[in-house]
């Protein structure tokens, strides 16, 4: 991974060519600092040669709808037209809901009958793809995302952000953490860590507001 | 439209700029004659240059889903989030249940079990974003959509396919009709009828499959 | 322009569809308020509904190359494989060599050996495609660029930067200019006044570097 | 690179999560079975997962120019505007010259012309990024350019015909070749093979107009 930064890096300002860069590419504390400093200057294009790809599972159709949102990835995600639900519809309670034992069982006993709605439409010959249209939110949906390095600090900086939702939050925190890449830390921030304010409507208080 | 599209053509293959080709721009049928000649070559980024902005309302959240798929368009969309639904929300009866009044009345039904479920937890305190987990992928929507020519062509033959779900065939169709552009109409088809071939894995028939 | 913009930004917000919104869009001064307010927020996708058209002529070749790299517009150029220069094609001098008399006129007989080198390749038979091949970065191009304001918006971060080159800083002034929109000067600036601070790796010195 | 793509694909239409059918992914010949299908009815999307990544030397800067138009890839190209000329600069002679011994001499005594005005620019103090104004499009770069399959697919497409330059022909040739991947094969070919018409204005006559 770091490379092919490098070697994109060195490309742009360099008289060698991309293949002795990258044969003589060996120290790594060089090439860090090099990509370090083309990226603190807004640089970002040479991290696109990076993609990383996430599965993501037990997500609800909520969470998918705000992160294929994000133009600049790929997704290939369970389709309710074609994929028919036996049995129970998994799905994803809500903290809010979930913390309070009376609320939870009130969603529960919700989901269960959006559940049997649903098979009875099956029952009566209604396609897949119609009796889908009772399916809640909180459904659970899984999905194979790809996005280059810039696209996910992108994503991390509005995500991970307090004023969105818990959910994609925690996806964008977990994928964030699977990527395990040291170096990119410091950009895998909420926005306002990167600006030094912050521009949301309604702040959370974290840091300063724009004056 | 045209002219703007006219001039993009010609800048291409003229020693003129592009205020002298514009200006010079008068002959609607010599115009549509290069565009046609342009665009069955398939230099498509020509029509980039006209954008086109849809209000959209009265869809289901199950089509709107599919639709900001597109990744070349631009969309601002009634938020679930920040929108409470005050009294029974609204939504979308897919034609093969709301023609059989017994299916009808069960899907009603639902709705309504699902909007007092809702109303119940926003009235326990919890915020219409996790509330709305419960809300159906019935539920209406509206949006604002807006793409280049090129993307419409591209959403027009993948949508109007009759493999595509009714309900987003029945909107392109109609975006396509409020576009109202004769030269536009047979570019505005099916991609079978593009192609010359069916390219879909279970074809509908009306064109022969690809051998 | 306004009220698409005003329309798109409050249907993500409000319980009336698009169409009411639009009807009921009179005062500019609400219209204004609202349309900071989002895009001040860093809500840009709402101001991708406007996508505005550029006629560019008289521009060198060096700084085309620099513009279609925005990957987020759409160009229609002059293409040097179809279009044959008769006589002398027309150049720019960097102002650099131009206010040099010795230089420009050295910069001047350059151009005159080129061209007669260009059409000695052309009347031997060589395809225009490949006689170019000896046309400098200086030879002047024309084009139709279209991009929405999002994407001006970035440009102009970008390209009013004294750090860009001189030419395509003058052709994004211009452009800005051209568009004459009073809302959006704030946002038509170098980077460094949005963000506060420059984050270039050599910094003109205007606005303090970034700690 | 066939597990992930493989494990989008049946994510689509399997009621497995994503990390379940990559653990059951054995068998190439299943694999393959089921992504040819998934592609050849159009869902390109699946093969986006994969992105590929070409250091690029030896080409010229008309070559380049061409390149950089497709915008759903990402380059980092040596810079003319940071990377000065030492001596005579390296170029590219297009075959239609270089086979002609008068006409290559003339070319050559031409580049060195052009590069002795460069160095006198350069010496009289004006900056790499205006001197560069008299290089030519022959002027030889090199870059570094990643796309993902799609992308891969698409640029094969258009820039196999024989209507392409020769240079970005060979270039894209040499990029088929060195990803090496017998199951695309079929994919990166000229349009017309996978359209079984030209829709060329000027066809060269291997595969018959479309009527």
């Amino acid at each position: 991974m770091l490379k092919t930064v490098y070697t994109a890096c060195r490309t742009c300002y360099s008289a060698q060519n991309p293949e002795q860069i990258y044969a003589g590419a060996e120290d790594p504390e060089k090439m860090l600092k090099l990509i370090d400093r083309v990226i603190s200057s807004g640089h970002y294009s040479t991290i696109e040669h990076i993609q990383v790809s996430f599965a993501v599972s037990n997500v609800s159709r909520a969470c998918t709808h705000q992160l294929v949102r994000h133009r600049h990835a790929s997704f290939s995600q369970k389709s309710q037209r074609y994929v028919q639900e036996k049995g129970q519809f998994d799905y994803i309670i809500p903290p809010t809901i979930a913390r309070d034992e009376a609320l939870k069982e009130k969603f529960t006993a919700l989901m269960e009958q959006i559940s049997q709605g649903y098979q009875e439409f099956i029952q009566s010959g209604v396609p897949a793809e119609d009796a889908r249209f009772v399916l809640p939110n909180a459904a659970s949906s899984s999905l194979v995302v790809s996005m280059n390095l810039r696209e996910l600090i992108h994503i991390a900086n509005l995500r991970l952000c307090t004023r969105a939702q818990y959910e994609i939050r925690l996806m964008t925190k977990l994928m964030c953490e699977a990527l395990d890449e040291k170096w990119l830390e410091p950009y895998l921030v909420p926005k306002c860590e990167r600006l030094g304010f912050c521009d949301e409507d309604k702040s959370c208080g974290r840091v300063k507001v724009k004056s």
